[in-house]
């Protein structure tokens, strides 16, 4: 598999009718499908992280809507209870407003595809800031699983690969799920890319030791102003980044720059289950942090490679413009 | 268990002979006992974590080797074995030393409950940099089952706790193997301390949030110039924590500062196999980092608060001294 096919990810049966998931809680040990048959099923796969990813998470949606039109099910009730599934990806909303004029098949795939299509875009953008021989680091998965194909951050890192740009990759392992370690490492093996999976905390000492030419990540929300807010660990890796003076580059689709937000202080922080980090212990869960807009080297969306002040350069790029 | 009692963690029977050892690779969920017949058995117990944290390995080596004499078996060979089982903690190196000229049962011991009282009075001292209501926040074990007793940085927090400046610890879990997660929240429940695990890669967030007031750590040799070798992610919290304007305090015994070692660059890294990250993927471990005397506030041994220049700070308290 050089690349994971979009619909193996997700698709929309109408015989059926039904949504079937690629359950990315298994991989990469088992490649199982899950098959909902109400925009509830859904909603519940995508609250249990059996499909994850921003981009993702919005496409299941749009397949979600489009199963309950199939079904003449509440289109209405099916919106709350896909919006209320996770509060921080802002292109679940996206999606869902995208689907609210025409909640068809047509449009649901248009939408995955459009998805997919983005991300070759943006990669070959985010191409442009890699030199060869690129040493780069990535955390969590902003793969192809992430985006429903391709992927953005590790689409940047498949296209660079591609123009021979690419040396080897650090993949941050990502506690509490291990995105990183199951994941993104599955992917880059996939693609015959060099990578070797380290602790998140090894990333310090590795930039230290020079290892590490860039960072690229994906993203949840990006605000208005730039700040973003992306899986749990990313803005410690940018501080490590500033401190070392490695840059770190966002790459993510126009659907998750959201206008609406002025700055990562009104973007909703998703705290999970402590069971996920320990099950004897106390614990604290939050999902994602949010990284300023100061520490972001670069945004690189389907447009092009955006630069600060993002409150400018976003401006004509983002979703509700 | 208010305090893990020394001799539960490490002791040395004579009525056999043979060395006790708490296995805490399978602490929190069971408390077994590893019994090591030989000095070879003692290196291999080093080797494969059943007894892990700079000083405590120092005193298992020293039951190691008055096991030896006991048994009439070659000093030579079982110092030989016991220093390659670990490189980084300069405390094993240190405790050889201290047993060559008197490898009896006494001496062991006596060196044991010298490093247990050593970290009452190194505890004391740190305890003077906490103010009331202090949230700390931790990583790896640096408590009772890391030194023989009592622990230098948790100690630290038992002693805060007792005088009444401690509200609160977070815990990192400290992957690869945990030592958070199952060791220090361990220790910290038994004494009564509220804390919470957390996922390494969101101490940044905390911080940010103002939710960390000091972190203390503690330390697997320490350089002649403040140079500091713990355990991997401390280096990535002390460059967090400057960020934030945290302060970074290191608490070990004098048996961890090794004079002859100029600095950090001389300080040997063990690099762990890669199946402690992942059984499935190839991985990186560094097992520890070492993190620059300058984003270090104040080094606490159990003559007191040591700050820099540590050259000079540092110069009477050593082991080489």
């Amino acid at each position: 598999m050089q690349e994971l096919e979009p619909e193996r990810i997700a698709r929309l049966e109408e015989d059926g009718p039904r949504v079937v998931l690629l359950d990315q809680r298994l991989l990469p040990y088992e490649e199982v499908d899950l098959v909902c048959t109400t925009a509830a099923e859904v909603a519940d796969a995508i609250r249990t992280l059996a499909v994850r990813g921003a981009p993702a998470i919005g496409v299941a949606a749009a397949y979600g809507l489009a199963l309950t039109a199939l079904r003449g099910d509440d289109l209405a009730e099916a919106e709350r209870e896909l919006a209320s599934s996770r509060p921080t990806a802002v292109n679940l909303f996206w999606a869902l407003e995208q689907m609210r004029a025409d909640p068809t098949p047509e449009r649901a795939r248009a939408l995955h595809r459009e998805e997919v299509e983005r991300c070759h875009r943006m990669s070959a953008h985010a191409a442009e800031l890699f030199e060869p021989g690129t040493r780069a680091l990535t955390h969590c998965n902003a793969g192809g699983l992430a985006t429903g194909g391709y992927g953005s951050a590790v689409g940047a890192l498949r296209t660079a690969w591609e123009r021979g740009l690419l040396a080897s990759v650090l993949v941050d392992e990502t506690r509490p799920l291990l995105q990183g370690a199951r994941l993104t490492a599955w992917e880059l093996e996939h693609a015959g890319i060099p990578h070797a999976v380290i602790a998140d905390s090894a990333a310090a000492s590795l930039m230290a030791r020079g290892e590490v030419d860039l960072i690229v990540a994906g993203a949840d929300r990006i605000a208005a102003n730039g700040d973003t807010a992306n899986k749990i660990g990313t803005y410690s890796l940018a501080v490590l980044a500033a401190h070392h003076g490695i840059p770190l580059y966002i790459v993510a689709p126009s659907s998750t720059i959201d206008l609406a937000t002025a700055s990562g202080d009104d973007i909703p922080i998703e705290e999970r289950d402590g069971s996920e980090i320990s099950t004897r212990f106390t614990a604290r869960n939050p999902a994602f942090d949010v990284t300023p807009a100061a520490l972001i080297a670069a945004i690189v969306t389907e447009d092009g490679v955006h630069r600060p002040p993002y409150a400018e350069s976003l401006a004509p790029v983002g979703a509700a413009a």
